[in-house]
């Protein structure tokens, strides 16, 4: 991002982010201090916030468009684990130098097709020049209805583990942008890890089953292994994980053959953005079937045990030694 | 704020800021992706979102308590400008090195003093370690009679313009803050100034009243001119404000005796967060009593007119000259 023409804050709101705000009434067209929302009787709003920071969450010179749909995906992606449907975002941006008409015109497009994508609008926002990394900050806006929020901590002994879509890509991705990537594979594979990366994909088909049939959900946004512990742990249970079941892209097998130790990054690399999810082993099946109907591929990888901890199992049922767990931001 | 135990992610969200949570059912803790909320039946939603940076907002050796005042205070003062009562919030929090405990428990607490007196709790966000300032975004949640919120632009010729409280005076802490200060002046007037700089004021007791009498309504953090400017803008009029009837503090009052042109920063400095509205003038009195009555002090500065653009007049009726117009952030 280089310095291009000079923008005041009123020209980058009302130039690019105002039109993104249109279609809400209550965001009034982003020219009052705060929006108004009405959200319909009998529903619970559901609120999450996550940042994303150039050089921690995105490369500085990935494309605006993707920057854009990143940083609002993320933040759907936890509302769709959480059973509610997206509704309304606030964003406050910080730009480090005045960014070009030809990036904010980039992003603008990228939050546009998201929107779109997945059916909420920009309600408002903050636009700020500061130091350090160009971050997007994003308070997402869903609903359910009345105390239909699908939890984190109600995994129960005897549920069966569910993820959708494939493990690994993403982290794959990173690998394959960051230059440290010594597999080989056909281009079609490399552009489907860099796209895994550059453009997670909430499983908005999973809404309404989530509410239906989980006992338990959250987003893996910082690695299966580490996020299946936090929902153990909060569920005060144990998770058991055949390695063999972990859903991967055909580019992430072609990995795995190559290469045994990929196995750690399909089960600990982050930014999968997909849904994990606990359910009662007699409605597994159905849930499986109702999500493929509803376009989202689900994987049943292991269950929920009594006790603690996660254990990662191969088919003879010894532990898989994992280098580490996770992603830690501190 | 230096290095000093190192803390995970965890350790601070639920050893500092859970506690800011624990009084809100729908927060879960912090424990989950999401927090849910069930407003009222019967009441909008009112939403906004401001971030302050440290070496942009704030100072980085500002005290933790009134860091963590501020990024609350000036979330609350918008809502509070809408007539909306606050609700909850949701933080974002990034933080260049790891915090302190020190910096944390600081923090922490001037956060629980502002939720407890503007009466909302925290229900969720986010906590990152990146480069660049320390930054602290809020989202925050009001609550107001379904279509209730006061608009900035809806203000119209023949309006009186009030303000609250008294102008000006945290751009002098500011300027006492960064050692720019020549003026002389009672200890205690300088602990005024610092104070008004370091910990904003909420005119809580407005927030039925707004309702009731203002037909426009903002809060003042851009200075008075370039904000009402952008009301006068909005509601298509123009404004016209009395430079001897802006209330100002005995502090303020006495930098102006030493340098006539401190009438500049009382009349465009930022950071007042005070509450610009406009009303009939039928109701104006009325409403001056009535805030007096909850404790806030109004003041009647001039009056909206059919035009645009907004005017300062002395006494004579002659325009007052200004350098500048407020503060953009690009």
């Amino acid at each position: 991002m280089s310095r291009g023409a000079i923008l005041s804050e009123a020209d980058i709101i009302q130039g690019y982010l105002a039109p993104l705000a249109s279609e809400f009434a209550g965001a009034h067209g982003l020219r009052d201090d705060a929006a108004s929302l009405s959200p319909p009787a009998g529903m619970d709003l559901v609120a999450t916030m996550d940042a994303i920071a150039a050089g921690v969450h995105f490369f500085g010179d990935d494309p605006a468009a993707d920057v854009g749909w990143k940083a609002l995906a993320v933040n759907v992606s936890d509302l769709v684990a959480k059973g509610a449907l997206p509704y309304a975002y606030l964003m406050s941006l910080a730009f480090p130098e005045t960014p070009t008409l030809e990036w904010l015109e980039g992003f603008a497009a990228g939050l546009g097709e998201a929107q779109s994508a997945f059916h909420l609008s920009l309600i408002g926002g903050d636009t700020d020049r500061r130091p350090g990394p160009l971050s997007i900050t994003i308070t997402a806006l869903g609903l359910v209805p009345r105390g239909g929020l699908v939890p984190r901590g109600g995994a129960k002994p005897g549920d069966r583990i569910l993820v959708s879509g494939t493990l690994g890509d993403a982290a794959l991705g990173l690998r394959l942008r960051s230059r440290d990537f010594p597999w080989t594979m056909a281009q079609e594979q490399h552009a489907h890890l860099s796209a895994r990366y550059l453009r997670p994909q909430p499983r908005l088909g999973l809404v309404p089953l989530l509410r239906a049939y989980a006992s338990a959900s959250m987003d893996i946004s910082d690695g299966l292994m580490k996020d299946l512990g936090r929902m153990a742990a909060l569920s005060g249970v144990g998770a058991r994980v055949q390695v063999e079941a972990l859903p991967v892209s055909s580019a992430a097998r072609s990995c795995l053959a190559q290469d045994p130790d990929v196995v750690a990054i399909i089960a600990t690399g982050g930014d999968d953005y997909e849904v994990l999810a606990t359910v009662p082993a007699r409605v597994a099946g159905e849930f499986k079937v109702a999500a493929a109907d509803a376009g989202v591929q689900l994987t049943d990888i292991g269950f929920i045990e009594v006790g603690s901890g996660v254990v990662l199992a191969d088919a003879g049922g010894r532990a898989v030694a994992l280098p580490r767990v996770g992603y830690d931001h501190f």
